[in-house]
């Protein structure tokens, strides 16, 4: 069926249709920009909370037991993880997704990854798509799920509406967990594994560098799988963040996916046509002196 | 005096000129393309040596150590340290450049750092064309100084004829170490404080990694700053590895730096341009899709 034929389907929130546009985002096939021009306005309706930590923190854990919440309230709730192909592993798959295996037999959850190659943005622009994607076809949330913090190839930031930074006891001290950025990211820490040892030391660590930081009104929670009062109070805290941090969070969005679009439409085509010249690359700096003379600025109108 | 006419300073190795130069390509002024295109074909005499790896682990000091035995078989050196401005942190400067200062006074050695706002692949750019300046100006060796493995803004890889990794025994165990992409990066592994505790077993936990690898020939040298021997010894495995490797690093150079260069220039023209056009973001995909009508490709010959 053609992509054209999905479009009615995907908006009546059909998983199979959604699930193609998505391979289709990841693929640059240019319908998707189609649906999203004739369709941006019936977007934002979705909630979109970043889980981001380090390998190993529980993210997926923390996850799966959020949808649980949200399917208790009604919601239909979209999983996002972002697969990192890093320049050497060629490839690493997100670990753990398994964890979330309870619900995929529920049709009120729909749990996807997102990966892409090459260009360059190709992942951030692909995975702000599939959040588009899940926001037409009717999801209440969505979770987006990128591994490490602060080096991500993907800005969570750029896309979501609040950003919850997951880490453990083993996460390392305070300096090495404030170096990654973790203070510019999180809009509520979670402390995961709080039973551990060394876990009441990370949470205070956190609260000192927050109250210290420009940012002093970021909550720090402690979570563990087996407390449920914990993950009742993340709950509350995530969805406090999401509706006080929307708005502003939406408001210059536009304008960077504007640009993020053409900038990455424009080096996808610039690569191509350097493919297309033939001449030899003996001397770079005259080729881009000449490439400039030969430049013509886009006819605006 | 205005930069044309520090061509022939320049290239009689005039020290000042040279930090112009510099500043030219961190400022992107086009007289240095222009200055590079027309010098091109002398460019390459230069040994380059990348010397990477995490704060602390010595890399000044070693850098300062090698820069000796170079002047002492007559060598003019450059020494390049890379700037990384974190987008967190505004500009965090490489720690303990003071440890070079005992080459401040000797006019065979040229220190200098390199950094570079804004422009996405500036510094990379910039570092390349510095690397490029202090070969025209006549250095025999240029030690390029760049922190971290792995995740750096600048690929040492695309511009050095070998790269050196630094590591400390605290610089964590072997998966760590393996995960940052030492053993891609590296040309040569220095075990670093060799005399401290957990050297050894770092050192023989990266021979086996290396062993297993796909470049089991890689050296592993541990050095020690009041050794002398074991930098003798580093110093002699350097200049294998820069005599093994040149030719075949230098081969597809070209090829990649006209696609950076041409790149990097679209992307700053497409920016200024973004910034002209005063609509509205209000719909990016549809301005998106509007641009790639509006798109001309650059008119070749």
């Amino acid at each position: 069926m053609s992509l054209g034929a999905l479009e009615k389907p995907l908006l009546a929130g059909d998983g199979r249709a959604l699930a193609k546009w998505i391979s289709a985002a990841e693929n640059r096939d240019p319908a998707v920009w189609e649906l999203l021009a004739r369709q941006y306005d019936r977007l934002g309706k979705a909630s979109v909370l970043g889980v981001t930590g380090p390998p190993g923190a529980g993210k997926s854990t923390l996850i799966g037991l959020l949808v649980e919440r949200l399917r208790k309230e009604g919601q239909k709730v979209g999983v996002l993880a972002v697969d990192p192909i890093s320049p050497f592993s060629d490839g690493a798959l997100l670990g753990d997704r398994i964890r979330l295996s309870n619900h995929f037999n529920d049709m009120g959850v729909f749990i996807r990854s997102v990966s892409t190659r090459g260009r360059l943005g190709g992942l951030s622009i692909a995975t702000r798509e599939a959040v588009h994607l899940m926001d037409l076809a009717g999801f209440d949330s969505i979770l987006l799920e990128t591994v490490g913090v602060g080096q991500s190839e993907v800005d969570v930031r750029r896309i979501a509406d609040a950003t919850m930074v997951v880490l453990v006891p083993e996460s390392g001290d305070g300096i090495q967990v404030l170096k990654a950025g973790v203070l510019e990211i999180g809009d509520v820490l979670v402390v995961n594994k709080s039973d551990r040892e060394r876990a009441s030391e990370l949470t205070l660590a956190l609260k000192e560098m927050v109250s210290l930081s420009k940012r002093p009104q970021v909550p720090v929670v402690g979570t563990s799988q087996g407390d449920v009062k914990s993950i009742d109070d993340l709950f509350l805290v995530i969805q406090n963040q999401l509706t006080r941090l929307k708005a502003a969070r939406r408001a210059d969005r536009g304008a960077f996916e504007r640009t993020e679009l053409v900038e990455s439409w424009v080096l996808g085509e610039v690569r191509r046509w350097l493919g297309t010249v033939v001449e030899d690359a003996a001397n770079p700096y005259d080729f881009a002196m000449r490439f400039i003379k030969a430049w013509t600025p886009p006819r605006w109108k």
